[in-house]
């Protein structure tokens, strides 16, 4: 894959990424018990993995769904933390010696390495807890109950056995085996891409009641892009320096976890994730010029280079 | 403690026990992911760990409190399962190797000993999020939004960093030190009296609008329910008999864990449990009959034998 060409999509997204990061990020600040609140150590080790950056992907998926159907950014800081949070949650989880065993997260001493396990693991706990607390405590976001029942019923269907925590179980059972393209697919769609696409339903619903063919189009765009993400990130790791990455290049060959360029080969893959970015932009026709960041995250999926 | 006399309202408790224990199951049945179910490992771990028996205290609390406000018993279905869920689920992750380290729960393997240690991590975390799924989801509870997100929003609290997963650190970090009276209850408090007064909220919502006196009275009821339960607990613990209790005998003992025989004496200890079972009956005098099993509920806690 080329350098990316900075689209005019991607120069939008690119405008207001740092903006909606921080804004997420105070958010977060303002949703985590303070670090001296008790008992302080768990709430220390939540703020730790919750604020320890990261691109916020999910988050600014969430602002750019709502900014695109007319929301208030202020109506979609809680659903950015919510999914934020379930999000900071699961990579706890899945650092633990009994998971991937991982010590390290973005270059910093994973939670159960900076901490201890027992404390992780109610660390991620509790952050699963609060994403739920946030929809539906959240004052300053719509005050629309069912649009916010919604949310919590999108949510708790993408993080939950049937999503999430689903696909980490698939991934930990196909590690060392031999997965086709139709399984290594399954397991993407479940672990990364539930998550993802719960991020574009709730900056749908976050406004309130929303036009359900207009919904079902975003979801539409939300399960491709999340699966032309993950699509990319496999083909990053083969090919992507491992500065750029934060993590050791050709990590996931080592571990012997099927990817699509093994399975596919590399020329496949990529055009399985232009194809994916393709219907996903499709996906978003209904929609004028303020779906842009939108187009730009599709965009920047196949374009990025980290 | 003597044995225990059987109240009038402790025979209107046993009359309702069974079928409402019979109830909850049937609802978990219902609302947990068929064994067979992708990933079915997973789901079989969740359906091994919730539908392993217990007493199912808080589900009855649920439909105690429900009752005794005039809710149907269908719609004390969800918000009960949804608390029995959180309640597995922290059973599941405080037996992992990294907390309690058990190997028996209910004289059964825990769930990390039946499955894998990563197979329970996630199937704690899944349960959490069915428990939230449920109550935003259910089509036979209230139909009042307000009230089924004021149930999210409770149950949330009772369950997070600052309720009963707090509760699960500070335990932790009290293994081998010293408590004074004040850290037990405060522990307490957390680790298992959230939950229960946040089924006895549950309960008094699950119809939807309450009388706002009505429910703090109720969460009184609940607040002195669960530390009388846990000091009962505690004082079972050194004079029960290991057969009746399913765990070892005086295994906190040995564990050198604090407990309320230990640090005020046996005496005092009872007095204090029925102080304040007193106090949780005098909390239901605005009620009338129906209330009777909640009563049932406070006078087995002082009673019981296991």
């Amino acid at each position: 894959m080329s350098k990316p060409s900075k689209t005019p999509n991607i120069a939008a997204l690119e405008r207001v990424a740092p903006t909606w990061r921080a804004r997420v990020e105070q958010a977060l600040d303002y949703w985590l018990p303070e670090p001296e609140t008790h008992p302080a150590r768990l709430h220390q080790a939540m703020r730790y993995s919750a604020l320890a950056g990261g691109k916020r992907m999910r988050p600014i998926m969430v602002f750019a769904t709502g900014q695109a159907v007319g929301a208030e950014l202020s109506q979609l800081e809680g659903p950015a933390c919510a999914v934020e949070c379930i999000h900071a949650y699961s990579l706890i989880h899945d650092d633990l010696p009994a998971m991937d065993d991982d010590d390290l997260r973005r270059g910093q001493p994973t939670c159960h390495k900076a901490f201890d396990e027992a404390t992780a693991i109610l660390a991620g706990d509790a952050l699963q807890t609060l994403a739920f607390h946030i929809l539906a405590h959240d004052r300053t976001g719509t005050q629309n109950c069912r649009a916010r029942l919604r949310m919590i019923e999108a949510l708790s269907l993408a993080s939950g056995s049937r999503g999430m925590v689903g696909g980490q179980a698939i991934d930990l059972a196909a590690t060392g085996r031999q997965l086709d393209i139709a399984q290594l697919e399954d397991m993407h769609i479940h672990k990364t891409g539930a998550l993802i696409r719960a991020s574009v339903q709730l900056g749908a619903l976050a406004a309130g009641p929303v036009d359900e063919e207009l919904l079902q189009q975003l979801d539409h765009y939300g399960k491709c892009v999340g699966l032309a993400f993950q699509i990319r990130d496999d083909i990053l790791d083969v090919e992507g320096n491992t500065e750029a990455l934060g993590k050791s290049q050709g990590s996931d060959q080592r571990q012997d976890k099927a990817t699509y360029p093994a399975l596919i080969g590399m020329a496949e893959a990529r055009e399985t994730a232009d194809r994916l970015i393709e219907d996903a932009l499709e996906s978003l026709s209904a929609l004028d010029q303020r779906a842009d960041v939108l187009r730009g995250i599709a965009e920047y999926c196949i374009g990025r280079d980290h």
